[in-house]
């Protein structure tokens, strides 16, 4: 722990929902628990409460620390704390793990009651629509009737406006951030490199890694890797790295010798210890599928049509995952369904990853929307 | 052979250099094999001669059919034939294996002389000079001192553009398709990825998986679908692919569902069959390796001094390889080094991949270059 402006130590909660979960693929999932954190204090009127939404890889460590030795935060504690763009001196804020997730939320890794042995492959494959509907539980045990806010970036913003669509009077503001109305052919190409490396990996064993202890670790650090990629932008690997080599000269081998090839080995490497594959395989499914639009013939303005929620759409300028051009067909598709929408684009060299940090206009007008009368 | 404007049956040739080629990376190869095609006739003054020169996972094989039955012709069989942009009525074109290739020139699948084994692994990493220079060796053995042009895409480009520097008078132009002047991070990390794929598999034995008759075809697929993203532009994913499902209805499970999956997995499996793996690690690494400016503190310009060559500079609007500003670096330092070059940028949807498909201005441009008087 070495940051001073964070909300400091944190410890999670986790609530049991005995109740089956009817899910979009049909199945039912029989109880399941949720692992969340909290920062700030909910008031008495229960209306600052905001929920944040993580992204592929992330959980629900959003912010502080776990431990004093904890070297790193959460993975959005320069944007949540104390006078940051999610001020918790103002706000309560609720930043659950998703269902499917592997960080203490019900997923591939826990036990099925059905048959006492993990999930693993048999963990049912989820869409956006199914952690609004679990979150909107969270919410209930909580006893927030609406959020003043769902605050999401990439897959979080997703899921952002799948609740202004889902629950349109239990939440008062969507922040969608860095997101896309729906994956585009080369994001679902990218996302299916991800999968391939995974379930080639021998170790794999269709899933069923955890009945032999081990895991395909060598899968999920090129699926990491090939998605590191893709959250960088081509200017930023530039500047972080150019070309330059760990040693003077050329190698004329295959051990990494440019730079960037030591960062993604390790980026992988750190990632493929503690992440688990079939989540990993979830997650990229859950983004695959995201398209509020589908049930309408493809009108996104149709789509937009229940929500009441104000809108905030961000977007980076060197975000080629999700660029600009994809915020703006969910801005465009709210103006014309006659919906309160703002989209400010933030000029960043940071590729995708730019909602992760704390650019000094992006946080003002965050701060700035958070706090406005809707 | 279904293509009546192609060049039709073509059979290869071949040629043993005996002598030593001391590469790039200090090592000496102890004579080589060179496979090659001819298309056209050379004339009497031996002055329009053509040397087309491969990318990545080309081959010598880039016009008409080997076989009657053979459905597909070579990779560039659009562009050169009878009255085409690189017209075989007019020229003889030369269009070798490159070194290190896996179609029949000398690379990791051939015999090493000095242990009696397949190269493998211990096939020297090269450097474009490398297979410069190995070209330079075949000009002579075909009699031609001076080629009319050295012509190529993507990788083809940077051999181009090696040649006006290395050999200045043995070049009158130079078409540098699609290239770039040097890697990018993004490039280099995107190869280390396919090479992670490759080497982590475990059928590839450190490289050595000739020995027990296997191939890392699992890695080698990968490899391929992450570099074939690469190659085409979002928007041609999304023309040829949309979001389009196999069957109606989301599956909600881990099969090929959306059509640009199973393409994917397709070009990959393909691929894998096909292709040496050893090979396509030595050739990512030329690539990387590529730098001409390297020598001179970074300098482009002073890197280009040596050229006597007209130069074409071609790039593609959707190119997000080697997009439409690696180009301009190449033209700039070529204007700034006072050497003769047009930069001509083609408005196509197809990405990296637009240099193999004839498209009209394309073509027109082309063809004008090669045959305008220098």
């Amino acid at each position: 722990m070495n940051n001073k402006s964070s909300i400091g130590l944190i410890k999670p909660s986790s609530v049991k929902f005995d109740n089956s979960l009817l899910l979009e693929c049909g199945k039912e999932l029989k109880g399941f628990e949720m692992v969340y954190e909290t920062y700030g204090k909910l008031n008495e009127e229960k209306s600052n409460a905001i929920l944040v939404c993580h992204a592929l890889s992330g959980s629900h460590h959003a912010a502080g620390y776990h431990k004093d030795s904890e070297e790193k935060a959460g993975w959005w504690d320069s944007l949540i704390g104390p006078n940051k763009a999610i001020d918790t001196n103002k706000y309560f804020v609720v930043s659950p793990n998703n269902l499917g997730g592997c960080h203490g939320t019900t997923g591939p890794k826990s036990t099925n009651p059905e048959t006492n042995q993990a999930y693993g492959p048999d963990f049912p494959v989820l869409r956006v629509r199914d952690w609004t509907n679990s979150q909107a539980l969270l919410a209930d045990h909580l006893d927030i009737n609406t959020w003043h806010a769902v605050v999401g970036g990439s897959l979080g913003g997703m899921q952002a406006l799948d609740w202004s669509i889902a629950y349109p009077k239990r939440i008062k503001k969507a922040g969608v951030i860095a997101a896309a109305p729906k994956l585009s052919a080369q994001n679902i190409a990218f996302n299916e490199v991800a999968r391939q490396a995974i379930t080639s990996d021998p170790d794999f064993q269709e899933g069923n890694y955890m009945q032999t202890n081990t895991s395909p670790k060598s899968g999920l650090r090129l699926a990491r890797m090939v998605g590191h990629i893709t959250y960088l932008s081509d200017e930023s690997m530039k500047s972080k790295f150019g070309r330059e080599l760990k040693e003077e000269k050329l190698g004329f081998g295959f051990d990494a010798e440019f730079q960037v090839e030591s960062y993604l080995r390790h980026q992988g490497d750190a990632f493929s210890k503690t992440f688990d594959a079939n989540t990993y395989l979830l997650m990229t499914k859950v983004l695959d599928y995201f398209d509020p639009a589908d049930e309408f013939d493809g009108d996104l303005v149709t789509a937009f049509k229940p929500i009441l929620a104000q809108a905030l759409v961000l977007s980076f300028s060197s975000d080629w995952r999700f660029s600009p051009s994809r915020s703006k067909e969910i801005t465009n598709a709210l103006i014309n369904a006659k919906k309160k929408v703002s989209h400010i684009e933030i000029d960043s060299p940071l590729g995708h990853d730019s909602f992760l940090f704390p650019e000094e206009r992006y946080v003002e007008v965050l701060k700035t929307f958070l706090g406005s009368q809707s």
